[in-house]
Order: C-alpha cells, then sequence, then structure tokens
C-alpha cells in the first residue's frame, strides 16, 4: 500500500500513465466523494481524469487487477451517495470526455462523450432546431444522468433517460469496451443491455459514449399557472387533464410552503397556496388550445389567479418560481442543510401521499416542503435540519423512513429519479424484496471481482467489498 | 424416458398435478412449435395449461429438477422460431391465463396476465376512455408481446413494448416468483429488471403479469393517404413531418408492388406507387391542423392523390389497405410461403435501404415487397418463395443475410420487432459483438441450467442445450 490507500503497484502504473491526470491530493479526494448529499463525505484514494475510452478500459483494467475500486465521475451532482469511496479506490472523473461526436438531424439523434453537460448540449444544438428535453434540475452530466436514470420537469412528456437513451458504449469491469446497440429508433436485438446499464449507478460499467433521441424544437410554447385551495384540488386537476390525452410537456406542483419560500426569496407574490405550472408545447394553435383546455380543468377544480403566457419572457418569469425552489427554500432556514426525499406514487394516491406526509413531518417538527413532478407522481421534499443536532437528524432519517414506507404501500418507489446509491439501500430491499437475489446475480456475474462502485445500490456484494 | 420424451419422474408429476392440463398429443405438440414461421416446426414433448402464477412455479421447479426445456407460449404468432423446442421439453401455454386483474383509470395503467390477447383488453377498456396502443398486427398475447418487445403501427408515436410495460411478475428459472416493480409511472430503484425481462424472448423467465401504461382514447383522430414518384420522395416527407414536432400515431409505407397487391386483393384503385398512409390522435382542431401540416410537406415532396379524412368509416377503409397487406402480398403468388424481414435502420438511410433491397430482390429473382413502419425506420419485406425449391429457399437465406449487413452496415438492426429466437442468431453476433459475452453471463447468471427457452437468441448456452 502507499500512503494514499491504493496499492504501491497500481497508484505506480497510473502515475506513470496518466502523469498530472493521475491525482492523489486530499482536496481534490474529497470534492471527488459525495458532496451535493447528506451523506458523510468518503473521498477515494485517488483520481484519475481520462481523455478516451481506450483510457478507461486501461484504467479498469489496472484496477481489476490489483482488485481496487472504481467510482465513476460526472458532475458530482447525484443525491444518494453515488460518488462516495467507502472502500477506497479510484475515481474515475470523466468531464474531460466532453465532445459532442455527432448530431444527425434527419435521425434527430446524437452521440456524444458522458462528461458532456446537459446545458452545453443544448447550445451545441440550437442551430439544428432540435433539443434535448430532459432537464433534471441540476446541470448534470448526461453519463451522469444516464447512470442514475434521472428525468425531471420534462419526464411527463418526454420521458426519462431510460427513454431518450438509444445505447451506450461502456468498459465492463474487465476492462472489455460493449456496445449495447447503433441508432435504429427501436429494436428486439437481445437483452436490452442499454436499459440495463442506464440507472445501474456505474456499479456495472463505466459508460464512455451515448446515443441520444432528440426532439424537434416546438412552433410554439405556452405555460399557465394557477393556485388552488387544497393539494387534493389541485392533483384531481392534474389527474383530469392527463387522462384527456392532452400533451403536458411539464406540470409541476409547490405547496403552499414552497410558495412562500419562492414569494421571499425572489420577491413575488403569488399566493401563498398550493400552486401548479404547467407548459404545453406544440404548434401555436395547440398550445393556445392545450392552455385555454387546461385552463377550463383547472378551474372545475377551483383553480384561481390563472395566469397564461406564449411570450418568451414571461415565461421565464413563471418558471424562474420553480428554479429558484431550492435555493428560496434554503432561506427558510439559513445555514441549515437540505435533504431531498424522492418518491413516486401512483398520480391517484399523489394528494393522499402528500397531505400525509406534510402532516406527518410536522408532528415531527421537521420544516419540509414539497415540490413535484406531479405528472408522474413524483414529488420530493427538502427537509431542512441543523446537522449537528443529533434530534434533527433522527427525526428526518425517521421521516424519510416512514415516508418511503408509505410510498411502497401505495404501490409506489422509493425513488422516482434520484436512484438507491448509499441512502436507499435498505429501501430497495423492502420494495423489490425477492427480484434483489436477481440483481445480486447479473453484478456478480458482470463485476466478480466487485470493484465497480461497491458499497451502492445492493447489499452482499462481493470480493473485498 | 417416457415415449414422448420426458423423463418419467416429470411426465408423471406433472399428470398427476395437472390432469387433463397436461397434453402430450402430436397434434397439439405441433401446433405449439413455431408454425407461423419458414423455420421448421420442433415441437415440444408435451403441453402444459397453468392457471396461475404458482402453478407456473411449480412447472418450473418441476422441470429445474429433471433439468427439461421450458418454452413459454402465448398466442403462438411470434416468427422467429420463438416457439420451437429444438431439445424437446414443456411449451407452457398461458392462454389460459387471461384475466384483466386491474385497471386504475385514474393512473392510466392495468394489470393483465399474460394470456390476454391484446384486442380484448382494449374492448374491456372502451368504457374508460382508455386504450392500449400498441397493434403489432396479429392478435397476439400481451406476455408474448413484451416477451417479444413488440410494436408494431403505433410505436412512432407510443412507442414499444420496452415503454408501455411499466413492470411485470415473473417466474425466474429455480421457480421463484420476483416483481420488477410497482405502479409509480418511472422510478431509478435499482437494475431495471423490467427491460431486461421484456424482449428476452422467454430465455430467462416466465412473465406471469404484466402492468401496462394506457393512453386516452383521443378526442379526435384523423388519416390521410398520399402517394409519390419515389420510396426517397416518400422518406423524405417523413423526416420532414417528424421534424416539426408533429405528433404522428401511425406513419406506414406500402411500395408500389404491396400497393399492386392490396388493389387486387382488396378490390381497391390506389395509384400503383409508393404509398403513405398517416394517422393523426388529437383535439379535433389539432388532428385537423396536424393533417394540414402533413398535407403541405407532403406536397413540397411532390405528393399526389391525397386523400384525409376524420370520419371514422372512412378512416377505416383507408387502413384497410395497410391491414389487408399481409394476405394480399401472399395472393400475388398463391401457394407461396411468405418470409419476413424486420430490419430497422436510421431514418435518414431508409430510402437508401429500401432502394437496395428491391434491386436486389429483383436481381435475386425474388418478389419480395415491402411495407414499413416508415416513422421507425423498420420495414419488412414479405419474401414469396416455393419451399419446396431449393433454389428459392437458397435466395431468400442469401437476401436476408444480405440485407441484415446492409442495415448493420447503416448502424441499423437486424430486427426492429420480431425478435432474434432461431432465425437471427448469428445477426445478432454480427449486430453487437462483444455485448454478446455480457447476454451470457446474465444468462447464465439466471438461468444455470440453461433451461429457459434454450436454442434460442444466444449462441454457447450452459447445459445439455
Amino acid at each position: 500500500m502507499t500512503s494514499n490507500g491504493l496499492p504501491e503497484t497500481l497508484a505506480d502504473a497510473l502515475q506513470t500513465r496518466f502523469a498530472e491526470r493521475f491525482q492523489t491530493g486530499m482536496a481534490i479526494c474529497a470534492q471527488h466523494g459525495a458532496t451535493t448529499t447528506w451523506l458523510e463525505n468518503q473521498p477515494p484514494d485517488a483520481v484519475v481524469f481520462p481523455q478516451s475510452t481506450a483510457e478507461v478500459a486501461e484504467i479498469v483494467a489496472l484496477c481489476s487487477a490489483s482488485q481496487v475500486p472504481i467510482i465513476p465521475f460526472g458532475a458530482g451532482s447525484s443525491l444518494e451517495g453515488q460518488l462516495n469511496a467507502p472502500y477506497g479506490g479510484v475515481s474515475v472523473d470523466l468531464t474531460r470526455m466532453d465532445s459532442i461526436l455527432a448530431v444527425h438531424p434527419e435521425d434527430m439523434d446524437c452521440v456524444v462523450q458522458p462528461g458532456v453537460i446537459r446545458s452545453r448540449l443544448n447550445e451545441h444544438l440550437r442551430d439544428t432546431g432540435l433539443f434535448f428535453p430532459l432537464d433534471p434540475g441540476a446541470d448534470a452530466t448526461l453519463g451522469g444522468m444516464a447512470a442514475t436514470r434521472a428525468s425531471g420537469t420534462m419526464a411527463v412528456q418526454y420521458g426519462t433517460m431510460k427513454d431518450v437513451v438509444m445505447s451506450v458504449e461502456a468498459v465492463m469491469a474487465d476492462g472489455r469496451v460493449i456496445r449495447t446497440g447503433h441508432r435504429a429508433r427501436k429494436s428486439a436485438a437481445g437483452y436490452d443491455l442499454t436499459r440495463l446499464l442506464v440507472g445501474s449507478e456505474g456499479t456495472l460499467a463505466i459508460i464512455t459514449e451515448l446515443t441520444l433521441r432528440l426532439q424537434g424544437i416546438p412552433e410554439g410554447i405556452a405555460a399557465a399557472r394557477c393556485s388552488f385551495q387544497s393539494i387534493e384540488a389541485a392533483s384531481k386537476a392534474v389527474i383530469a387533464v392527463l387522462q384527456t390525452g392532452s400533451r403536458v410537456a411539464r406540470i409541476e406542483l409547490l405547496d403552499a410552503l414552497t410558495v412562500k419560500a419562492v414569494n421571499r426569496y425572489s420577491k413575488q407574490s403569488l399566493p401563498e397556496m398550493p400552486l401548479l405550472l404547467a407548459e404545453f408545447h406544440g404548434s401555436h394553435a395547440s398550445v393556445k388550445e392545450q392552455s385555454q383546455a387546461f385552463a377550463e380543468i383547472a378551474s372545475e377544480f377551483g383553480a384561481a389567479d390563472l395566469v397564461w403566457t406564449a411570450n418568451h419572457e414571461e415565461r421565464a418569469r413563471l418558471w424562474q418560481a420553480r428554479h429558484d425552489v431550492f435555493w428560496a427554500v434554503l432561506g427558510l432556514r439559513p445555514g441549515a442543510k437540505g435533504i431531498s426525499t424522492d418518491v413516486c406514487v401512483p398520480i391517484s394516491r399523489l394528494a393522499e401521499c402528500i397531505v400525509a406526509a406534510t402532516t406527518h413531518a410536522e408532528t415531527l417538527g421537521l420544516i419540509a416542503p414539497i415540490a413535484g413532478h406531479v405528472g408522474d407522481g413524483n414529488f420530493h421534499n427538502l427537509i431542512l435540519i441543523n446537522p449537528d443536532s443529533p434530534e434533527e437528524v433522527a427525526a428526518a432519517k425517521s421521516y424519510i423512513g416512514w415516508l418511503n414506507q408509505l410510498a411502497l404501500s401505495m404501490e409506489g418507489t422509493c425513488t422516482g429519479e434520484h436512484g438507491v446509491g448509499q441512502g436507499k439501500q435498505a429501501y430497495l430491499v423492502a420494495e423489490l424484496g425477492p427480484a434483489l437475489h436477481d440483481m445480486l446475480a447479473i453484478k456478480r456475474a458482470l463485476d466478480p471481482k466487485g470493484i465497480m462502485n461497491p458499497g451502492k445500490m445492493l447489499y452482499g456484494e462481493i470480493g473485498g467489498h
């Protein structure tokens, strides 16, 4: 072992091969642990910055030979400890693999390296009339978004990463490079390894290239907001809108406390009641028609203060409320740490779930405002705690456990879009029970040494971990 | 061994347990081999008709104990030999598991057993205002459609089975029952076993229950048809329509020979030129707008004889041309056997692929008209051969091999929707190469005895097979 915890032969080999692109400093290692989560930061022993698939394959082969853990790293914005290194090892920082390799406007797809940031892809695409539709909030890398099966506000119309990733190139645990598919828009060729790797959180392979489906920039975009007397009324309005077969691009819910935080933070004067924000994409005529249909349905459920617009600047202001939520809510309690929940339930149970969650959080004395991707049945509490208070930490943990169980009892999931990582391993067992046996069998088959992001997602892995 | 080829202990156990629901007659076994394909019929040794998940689990456990192959069976409409029993074994006929277990209108989903036939689900749903959107042509079972990752004419708007199956219950190779998810509209909980089982063709598990996403029946439906001077012009029109972000529910292409066959069979008088059929779903106003936009774009590419309608009967007549294709084409050469190809390529390459395919088929002296799900880049030749002519069989095989290689050279796939089965194993290797290693590792991990539909999809399986 070297002083940094890596076997000497491995550290020497990586140093020789990657020179200044191999780093072992404490600061850089700490930055590559899980810093955006409430979980303890567990830094890797070293960080390496590959610039090509061949270099990733070399790194994996070297780590495999020494049985040393490998943790793929993108923007560092994951929320469940996916980037921590509980068993040490090498963080493989993919941000230098940030080329947009091809855009195929006629096929409405593109090929990118994993380190490309979402917003940069859209800047690059602007002149093609196409866009990449998913927006998870964080300006994440596309590789990271694929690895955690991210989604965000646009999922209700455009799906999640499982829907927009057409195929990937990946380096497997033994250093082999595979491709899971090509550029056909659909395929029935063999096991769906694309979807197996999307959401596998680096525990099976490192994604080194992605082929992504794009969308045509709509001719018209209209946005609307309105306020409701209750979460139930807002949820019922959403169900009614979806049942008409209307194509809603986004439909988001903020609870009264979140609206209050937004008013304070962004100096707005929104009614401090449950708020729905919706957006429609299509032709000018169709977005007008859809906005009107939305207004009619919302009114039936008692919506007040309905505002709608197809004007770009007004729309940007309207969505500002949504984008401000994270910082606005933190402003409710300066100095507090925010812990995000991520349950997703069938929409018919959503109102009941949110109301019970609000009541239970109050009972526990927690400040835990809610914002939700309500068209998918997915919502987040941002629980504000003093991380130095054992009572508050315990209350937050108790709340999270209770909420996840509630979601499971409603045929939902403990994670709609953040993934399992270290934070939800126990809930994954509760949720899928016997299927964990098969996940573990797949893990062991594809990563027999247990070196791919060990200690994440699945309990009971192999090797030293 | 008994006379039917099964080990005596297994035959006795199944006979005792299932009585008249265990059958070994030659006729019933032959019906359960692959009868709708050009591949040789390889009947199983016996057929058993379970009525519950528990019974499927019992059958699998018994077969596992004797290391006897298990072949799941639905409507028998698969096209690549997925139902053949090259190593004998037990066909598990799931058609008696045909209950619609739940419909959740607010959540727009339903839970069904695998033997439910697609058309029956839609009859059942009619009063709810919802429908199940996929239409693969054959009136297949939903379990079979999931197992082969089927799609059909509606995939361009509504996706394939990978998109509409939310989760499944399945019996694994050791007889354990698992559930891959619940009813949340999205989830990031663990490996995506749902998508792994969808398209696995019975080689990993038997699907015993499916949760399916439904769609709201649109307020308006409009259909259009028009004729083009060339396949290129028709393909370019399709690309232009898709790029506008227009929501096309179906967009189908028939080549001139197929149109000729349809005219003869259905006594129509369509221009014997490449024909596009399109359908739009939405509000009355939006389908009118989309039809008009379609007409404008089609005209730019030289479309003639454009006919469009929102009238139900007229629309039914318009689509009749498409639905008649299989029988109409067979009518071009009475007594011939039809062999279907299934390549899918990026849309930008589609015209080139179809034109080359037509020329090559002519060179080989084959009658091989084309109909395609052109919005996805997927098309089928129906090759008409005399199965007793070794020359014609050889020419057809040569053509299929050439076409699959052409599709791969265009970054496409050898199978858009029919699956691999026995017919495309070699092409799967050509298409995904190194990834086959990982598929085989998964197969061995989840089915160590190699009893689940052996001899399909992957070469080099384990056990006796």
